[in-house]
């Protein structure tokens, strides 16, 4: 057998002991958040079938998704003509069945779908998965990332908006990472294009709205009248562009200009019971409604959510928003759902950068007995087997080698405590502890030893 | 866009909510336990290049792997004479770079010698992560499954197999399963064979054994025959196959059968090393020494697990073993490991099969509040705040829908107690609670309720 240089495909990852630690915090952190709130948790198979997963992502998603090579021999359904043919789709199609998932959203949709007789709707569900990507690998992107989702689906409710807001918080909240919420609803931005006259043109307004703090405002009324609106419907989008104030003064004012949209206001009503419920429930977060905001507008139907951490700069670490016909898709109509995905791994990056790990997440042995062999290292082992009883992680070095070496151990691997049990300590039954960041020892007592280090 | 019936690839798939919680309540029991020990998290990426999976697996393995088709114009590399030839692994070889791991050893294997400057050594870690493997799908075998491994390499310590026997003892403990683990070691299999002119042909030999049960023993000795085994050495080895008595009388026959072997006796002074630890640990776990266990012979070479559940009929459901030159694959030599794997899927059938899984399991919320809108729904609402902080979880319908319908969700979701906030129960701060099992109700006060229903 050959011998090679161990690799991993580009854009893959190995996760080291202290970076899943640390992922482990952020993920424990929002499971619990979403299990106390009801939600359930839910897995879909790594593969699904291409004809899932194929036409719900846009030409371009078609193209990043991973294809399984069928097993067997996946030839026989393949001709010559197709391989002469020099088109990849069509001799993809015939050789896989199977792709490796692009989200959590289209398999959750297939799974309700396919589960609809066994499920309770309004349906409550968290999901923490890898997806993967065939997309270019660079700084921050990578071809297999988890997503973690929180989703209701099957209820029409505010509440449901209400209770995702809470989430946010609780869960910023918990990992002490200062953020601000930004809000919008997809129906004010279909009211501000109807009540120019452009109803049609929707994205096309939207986008150069987006663009409103990078380009300036004439850059964006340019960019606008490209696009084929007049320039009446330019002035008259102006109050928007130039929109000042709190949540509640912009209301005022976008309420003034869309107000020969029903559904425009239908969009503002729906973002001021929100804010409505929010305030009268006291939660603690910085909203902000933000006009500019439009995450995949194809696709949401009302509320938007997008989360910025305001003390280190990594674009949105949260977003999501209302959907109405996710289902219809898979041939289930009138289910609306909810829901927000946290981004793990920008999440990770913030808490890093921030230094907002709490110390003790790298943390994995709380002690180090010294291994000296014989009498002393069963001594050792007994202990260890009452610190585990009581909760404590405690391991002892495998070996009696010199106690240098397994001082060395203990340090590399960032244990805090090394006990020592040699000769005198087992006769005195009071062991040497000695604490790795301080340097200090102290005289411990067998039997309060898990108490004391734990 | 046609309608489909959405399904999922066969042999695989998805976790409902209360699988979920019945395999995290599997995984956390087992996880909390390493972590116990001082073993680390560690996870690769689901896709190793296809040069770091084949020929790690024997021919039939090769053929087991799911193939990732290179993304892009996977057709370029691609010659009509490659197709025309019909090779499927000749094809296969120039459109697909990666693949999907099929166990967690080899990735583990790879990562160690990728990361040998940074590890730690002696290295203990974990992996709970899916494997995937294109074998025929049937009755308790899947193409997607989860493996759950802890290895410590770098040490040749017996200690490590002893941790792993208590490691055993207290996750079957925890899991409240009674079960037994057999042991064996590798050199006392050579040794056998060695003792009776065969040392080549300990394949045969073992495999032989291992039908005794089964066959009996004039058949296995038949099969010896026609191994080219010849009688005299079949003579020998009858003591062997008729071996009686506890395993302190086992080791004292095999002894004297394999005197002549150094090997062999080595295994025996192993085997006996870890016993005499286990008993002055007063580890609490039936231990068996069968010489006719084998799993995967070309891989171990020292000790060998398996764990049986005494109560339910499936197989083995943890066995591992330890190995001496797993990295040597892929360069580093001299790296000495031992391992063992538990089998969630199968623990899964033992715990559902024998009513093992604990009686919260399954309950997600504890408790729902009735939603009857207005300053009812603002005080449930409030109230549901401090629930959750307390650690309950909790949560309100999310539409002031009639009372049936609600408590008919409470009811198909297993949520144990409902709550009820109507005007009377507002005007009191008495809430009405609802025991949703015995249909008993109670009036708890609103300051108390968190401690009540937590």
């Amino acid at each position: 057998m050959t011998i090679q240089k161990p690799s991993i495909p580009k854009g893959t990852r190995d996760f080291s002991p202290i970076e899943m630690m640390r992922r482990g915090y952020i993920f424990n952190t929002i499971k619990n958040i979403f299990e106390k709130h009801g939600y359930m948790p839910l897995e879909t198979p790594s593969m699904e079938n291409l004809s899932t997963l194929l036409g719900k992502y846009g030409e371009e998603g078609d193209k990043l998704l991973f294809k399984v090579l069928n097993s067997g021999d996946f030839l026989k359904k393949l001709s010559l003509q197709d391989v002469e043919a020099g088109n990849s789709n069509g001799v993809s199609a015939k050789i896989c069945e199977k792709g490796l998932r692009y989200d959590l959203t289209v398999p959750f949709a297939r799974y309700v779908v396919q589960h609809q007789n066994e499920i309770v709707f309004p349906f409550k569900r968290y999901q923490i998965q890898p997806v993967w990507r065939a997309d270019r690998p660079q700084k921050g992107r990578y071809r297999e990332f988890y997503q973690c989702d929180v989703d209701v689906v099957g209820s029409n409710s505010l509440l449901n908006e209400v209770e995702l807001v809470q989430i946010v918080a609780e869960v910023f909240a918990d990992l002490c990472i200062n953020v601000t919420l930004k809000i919008n609803n997809r129906k004010i931005l279909y009211g501000i294009s109807e009540s120019i006259g452009y109803a049609d043109k929707m994205m096309d307004i939207t986008v150069a709205i987006d663009k409103l703090d990078k380009i300036g405002i004439e850059a964006v009324n340019e960019e606008l009248l490209s696009k084929g609106i007049d320039s009446s419907a330019i002035a008259k989008l102006q109050p928007i562009l130039t929109l000042q104030g709190d949540n509640s003064e912009k209301l005022v004012q976008i309420k003034k200009i869309i107000s020969g949209s029903e559904t425009g206001l239908k969009g503002v009503a729906e973002i001021e019971t929100i804010l409505e419920y929010v305030k009268a429930l006291g939660v603690n977060l910085d909203i902000e409604l933000d006009l500019s905001l439009a995450r995949g507008l194809n696709y949401y139907t009302g509320a938007i959510f997008e989360v910025k951490a305001k003390d280190y700069a990594i674009g949105s670490i949260c977003g999501g928003g209302r959907y109405d016909d996710l289902t219809g898709i898979f041939g289930l109509s009138g289910v609306s759902g909810v829901g927000i995905s946290f981004g793990a791994d920008r999440i990770y990056d913030v808490l890093l950068n921030l230094n907002l790990f709490p110390e003790d997440t790298d943390i994995t042995t709380k002690a180090l007995f010294v291994n000296f062999g014989g009498k002393e290292e069963i001594a050792a082992l007994r202990l260890l087997i009452k610190m585990r009883m009581e909760g404590v992680s405690a391991e002892i070095y495998p070996d009696a080698v010199k106690m240098k070496k397994q001082m060395e151990y203990a340090n590399k691997r960032g244990i805090p405590y090394v006990v020592i049990i040699g000769e005198n300590e087992l006769q005195t039954r009071i062991a040497a502890v000695k604490d790795m960041r301080s340097g200090e020892q102290w005289s411990v007592k067998f039997e309060v030893l898990a108490s004391v280090l734990g």
